[in-house]
């Protein structure tokens, strides 16, 4: 595996893989990586002839009273991770590589990134279009695999994507879950023991409501009183938001006629988490002859 | 030379040529084509393989009250000028093959492309960075050749290519003028005879300026002054700016010590005409021995 930390290198490598007629795939992450990441590194790995997992803990998605200090960062436990993995390249930047002094310019998306997330953390998916477009021109990659769990991100990176014209195809990767259905997080790490057993209810309100939507419930308050209730009765639990959306719009639903995402961000103690889950009607299966 | 419409096709077409080991050339324009732009298509040709001119009147970079829908054009002339000049590759998308029904992503530069023409003309250069962008990711080119008489455009692409590591070297194309000195433009077109010798007074206020900084002028204020003074001469002239800034920041300047842009913009009964100079002190020569 090739640690590659200079900006110019990680162009100029991707350029002369792409000359050579390979495939690049591509996993943006964070770092403190999981199994959650290197189930995308898989996906990646499936579909192209070099993997490169960047990792950049990007400054401009955090806000002034974020967590950007405090993030966790572990490179020699990530690095291992990868080998293991077999990522290819890790591409791992330093902050002043990335961002010129006086920089100046932007990504944005105006439509899917104001709500939700969006409009608790103003400047969030900026920074995150921004270094997600600034990846894709240094990395080049045919394909990039972000996971599910970030709801509004891969919609955003798609919509993103596909405004721009980015020669890229986006993958999601599924939600992975701890065995008791705690999603993944880097961010999970702050939690103390009572704090990780009061996280379940962000899973247990999902559950919930997928399960009164199974049982025919289609408007969208009774689901969202039946998971603040879940969620309420966690004392560590401080509600962000919990929002019942279009899939594809991100519009706020009375009613779960088309698919319906249904996303929650909770501080539990001072961690924000955050978990989804997509509602769709079961298409009417045909008869099959025996 | 191939003629493409269609967005993906363009864009397979520049991932096919790439794979071949081909250099690509692009010469983004809104067509209406003068000597101006085909010096870019030559700049273009010297430094690739393949030379792509787009063709593109690009609404989102118009405001509501400007000249999109009499911006000339002509395309079977266009599609000549450019068979002559050895274009290979004419691209010229229809619009809503362009912006996707409910595009929501945008590019913006929120420093170099605010002053200038992006006070007088909102919204103006997010529309080009967007449309630069996506012409960026469409046609691939390694190179990519602007004309240096859009003064703040150059700067802004330039700036928005590196901040956003754009593989894509920006090639300017110096000014082309008509033999008494008016600089090319599209908008020429709209200037009856009478407008036509009254818009030589943006060329002349430059040589002025020029003139009274080689004689040692270096203050700003007595160079505007000088210049507008030339332009308030023609009557069927409307000042909108003469900026006075230095040439990498595009901050105004009082003194002209670093290389400084003089750029201006004047009406010329209803037509937006401008231009520019970028003034440097001569290095000093060192004396050569004989």
């Amino acid at each position: 595996m090739r640690i590659i930390r200079s900006v110019s290198e990680m162009q100029q490598t991707a350029l002369a893989l792409r000359a050579a007629g390979k495939r690049l795939g591509c996993v943006p992450t964070m770092g403190f990586l999981h199994a959650g990441h290197l189930s995308l590194v898989a996906l990646a790995r499936e579909r192209s002839d070099v993997v490169t997992l960047t990792l950049f803990i990007n400054p401009t998605q955090f806000g002034p009273q974020e967590d950007l200090a405090k993030y966790p960062r572990d490179f020699e436990r990530d690095a291992g991770l990868c080998r293991d993995a077999g990522v290819d390249i890790l591409f791992a930047p330093v902050a002043a590589e990335m961002y010129a002094a006086g920089a100046s310019s932007y990504v944005t998306e105006e439509k899917l990134s104001t709500g939700l997330c969006g409009a608790a953390r103003p400047g969030h998916f900026r920074g995150v279009c921004t270094v997600v477009a600034k990846l894709f021109n240094l990395c080049l990659p045919h394909v990039a695999v972000f996971g599910a769990k970030d709801a509004q991100q891969l919609r955003v990176i798609r919509r993103m994507t596909r405004d721009l014209n980015f020669p890229v195809a986006i993958v999601a990767g599924p939600t992975l879950r701890e065995a008791d259905g705690l999603a993944m997080s880097s961010r999970n790490t702050y939690l103390n023991a009572d704090e990780r057993r009061q996280a379940l209810v962000l899973k247990r309100a999902l559950d919930e409501a997928a399960h009164l939507f199974d049982a025919g419930e289609r408007a969208a308050a009774p689901l969202k009183s039946a998971m603040e209730k879940i969620i309420t009765s966690a004392p560590a639990a401080k509600m962000d938001y919990i929002a019942i959306v279009d899939d594809e719009t991100l519009a706020p639903v009375e009613r779960l006629e088309r698919p319906a995402l249904i996303a929650l961000a909770v501080f539990i103690g001072q961690t924000r988490l955050i978990d989804n889950v997509v509602l769709r009607s079961s298409p009417v299966t045909p008869k099959v002859r025996p």
